[in-house]
């Protein structure tokens, strides 16, 4: 890939002074296009060091509105970092839609030079740059404008021009011991480097080599590549359909997992008011292996209005310190969240090390309310299975213990529920049209849910479907099952 | 303060059964009208361990709809934490208008921890409690209600408690060493909490004493208290006057620090591209000491539309490595930082130890261009200034350099690169509607600059007032400037 960037590419100072001009005009001119449209954009920058790449940053922020920007260097990872999954410290520099992104050092970085370095075997170095892949290819269809360029530079060349900026008692500041450590490597380096671009250079997400020796030819090309881009991937976004915005209707099959539920369970006040602390103590404890473990505890619930969610979570929580956990209710999205991915909301509240987050209703969100209401395209529900399972296989890969709940109520159960809420006045404030319209679709949410349980029931994030007619019976029910399962994953 | 919560106060089961109907009713009835207002609210439960502080959080969730609550408990603070100011935690977790937070554990667990184990002065403890009275009071003014209860039980009682707790073999999970580490100090522990609570029982921000031994009693007080402090708060801020959206005159003295300045001052190019690099050197050298100290850097940069910031800026960051600054454009705020109070956003971007952060206009908007445009009201641009200057504070005594810059250009130089800029096709992008409009109220700017350096240019944060008529000379003294102040700050 790289020798077509080791042609001697240059141009003469007038002809950089007269394309700069025009070249101007036209970036803020897309950036002006950028700014009103759906997208966002995160530009890349790699290439060994020395090749130049703080300079066209810099080059780019005195061409561009630096008002629209935002630049992130790599830095040593903070602990919050270090709690959390490998990508979500890049999730949370995924700018809002019209805004732009330069990464200096990026998701690239870590796995290229570990390893150079030979700090990893070559299976996860692969299977790393297959989750990058899917990363990217979700930013791209959720409107993120992906801009990879590589700064390229012949090897002699990069001595050369190391050594001329060393010798300059005003410059040579600007180079690092760890700048000639990464020279010593270069072949190395260069052959990783191949192999991730060639791996990872997609359509969604192209690479771009600059031959980088000459600085006028490197940042016009950079500049023109960053036009061209911007362009078609503004255009692309125009020419996609939007959600419908009325709903969709669907049918369950005749025999599905709701078919096979028995409601008819149940637990009698008393054993319910025996039970209830063993487990919960039992529920403590398990908890405090988990952090001895250092892993964490993800909690999903999803279910009709009414199942009961709330009353279970509150049964789980009274076994917690407060400290250790946090409930977190999916309502409307605030603007920050729209301007971005439909996941980044949640990576946001992602627990750290030795926490328990506790998700009433989800990300399934997009397949189930979304999907029925008609709020997402066909496109995005469809993929949203597979971005979902990458995104729970990332948490799980970290030591994040991922359990999924439904509870399930029957619509005459839930009807009854409905009434005794409207008649008991501290209950009216859990009742709502909305409530009301969903039961209409009960159908619709069976059918989906069955969908769902099909797609994203996971080993490493299963999905257990309780039925909850009766509240104490889906409540230990619940309760004994994040037991047993801890108790699996903390083996 | 805590005889009154010792009087034995209990209600009987039938009265409890009886009143908790009603009260449910009436909490949700509130929570409503708060997710209808321009109020926030966060409610601190204090008291000593044991108190049953986490079971009346729990009842409380019960009672209430949690899908409109945040609990936040206090844990051992990130690295992401100490490394920015104290009250950033706190910061944080301030819900947006229409929520509520609880806290367990809150801004005075730690000052009255470390003097009841005696790890402060007396005079620090003073001084912490001080910048609590002024942070809340700005809260309570931004429409942050506070609702402050403190759980108070006789330490034999407390005693009694516990024990009985210990020896239910289900039960004895809920108490810890650490609980019996502070009953052991807890006639210090009380004396302590008196003062702290007598110092910060303000008219903005009350405490409420609650005798805790009796949980009946307790959890109905505590729901009557939060009911009557939320419809209070809601009610005040009904009455507030609203910012009158129209813009204000304002005119400056005849003799300021403008008619001082010498606009004339020059710098030749030949002398300014030899002077550029040294300086640049120079700067990446203090930095490079500030990371030593531990430091780090704010620099603010104001001034009217073409006084060169933006260029002024790029000539510093052209010095730094990238990983080590962020430049932050000040615009529109977000819906969730328009829910929360002024300073929350500027809050929100603290650089980390060893950073620095860049402010491309700053927190300083409210008494510019708000206070002229009428985007505030009276009352939030006046005490705007003590509310900043203690923001400042709180950062110098975190060990950051704050630098503040106004660039001054006189209106027919502006009018000048008005002009300029309309005609290069490549900088029209930086004039807008607005420039002019804004131009037109160049007295009133100047008046209100005034005002502002009179009452926030401090020892620990200075302003530098800059004629930037010559770009050359202001980009030449700003640089001068932050390196002869980071010496002086890094001595």
């Amino acid at each position: 890939m790289f020798e077509t960037a080791e042609v001697g590419n240059s141009i003469s100072k007038e002809k950089y002074k007269k394309d700069v001009t025009a070249l101007r005009e036209e970036l803020l001119e897309t950036q002006k296009q950028l700014a009103l449209s759906k997208c966002s954009t995160i530009i890349i920058i790699g290439g060994v060091e020395g090749a130049g790449k703080t300079e066209t940053v810099n080059q780019l922020l005195e061409w561009i509105d630096a008002r629209g920007v935002e630049t992130h260097a790599l830095d040593k990872p903070s602990d919050e970092e270090i709690e959390r999954p490998y990508m979500w410290k890049f999730w949370r520099l995924i700018p809002p839609k019209g805004r732009m992104a330069i990464l200096l050092g990026s998701w690239y970085t870590q796995p290229i030079v570990q390893k150079t370095f030979k700090e990893i075997k070559e299976s996860d170095f692969q299977e790393h740059l297959e989750e990058i892949v899917s990363f990217e290819s979700m930013l791209a269809k959720e409107g993120v404008i992906l801009i990879k360029l590589w700064l390229h530079i012949k090897k002699d060349l990069l001595i050369k021009r190391m050594k001329k900026l060393e010798n300059d008692p005003l410059q040579n500041w600007r180079i690092s011991k760890n700048d000639w450590k990464f020279v010593k490597k270069y072949d190395k380096f260069r052959e990783v480097s191949e192999t991730a671009l060639g791996k990872t250079n997609t359509k969604e997400a192209p690479w771009f080599v600059v031959e980088a020796e000459d600085f006028r030819y490197r940042n016009i090309t950079v500049a023109k590549t960053i036009i061209g881009r911007l362009k078609d991937g503004i255009e692309e976004k125009k020419n996609e359909s939007a959600p419908p915005l009325k709903p969709r209707k669907f049918e369950p099959p005749l025999n599905n997992i709701f078919t096979t539920l028995d409601y008819s369970k149940k637990i009698e006040e008393k054993e319910y008011e025996k039970k209830l602390p063993i487990l919960q103590k039992k529920l403590y404890q398990s908890v405090q292996k988990m952090q001895k473990k250092d892993k964490s505890l993800i909690l999903v619930f999803e279910g009709p209005d009414a199942a009961g969610k709330g009353g279970t979570i509150r049964r789980i929580t009274g076994a917690l310190n407060a400290k250790d956990y946090r409930v977190i209710s999916v309502a409307a999205p605030t603007d920050e969240e729209k301007a971005r991915p439909y996941l980044w909301r949640f990576w946001r509240h992602l627990p750290r090390k030795d926490k328990i987050t506790i998700y009433d209703r989800s990300w399934y969100g997009r397949v189930l309310v979304e999907k029925i209401e008609g709020f997402c395209t066909d496109d995005e529900w469809k993929r949203a299975y597979s971005e979902i399972a990458q995104f729970e296989k990332e948490l799980f890969d970290f030591g994040i213990i991922i359990l999924k709940f439904y509870l399930s109520i029957t619509p005459s159960e839930q009807l009854k529920r409905f009434k005794e809420r409207q008649t008991t006045p501290y209950k009216q404030y859990k009742i709502t049209e909305e409530d009301w319209r969903n039961r209409a679709r009960f159908r619709s949410y069976e059918a989906c849910a069955v969908e769902m349980f099909e797609k994203t029931s996971l080993p490493f994030a299963p999905w257990f479907v309780i039925p909850a007619n009766d509240k104490n019976f889906a409540r230990i029910e619940v309760l004994k099952t994040i037991i047993k399962e801890m108790k699996k994953n903390l083996k």
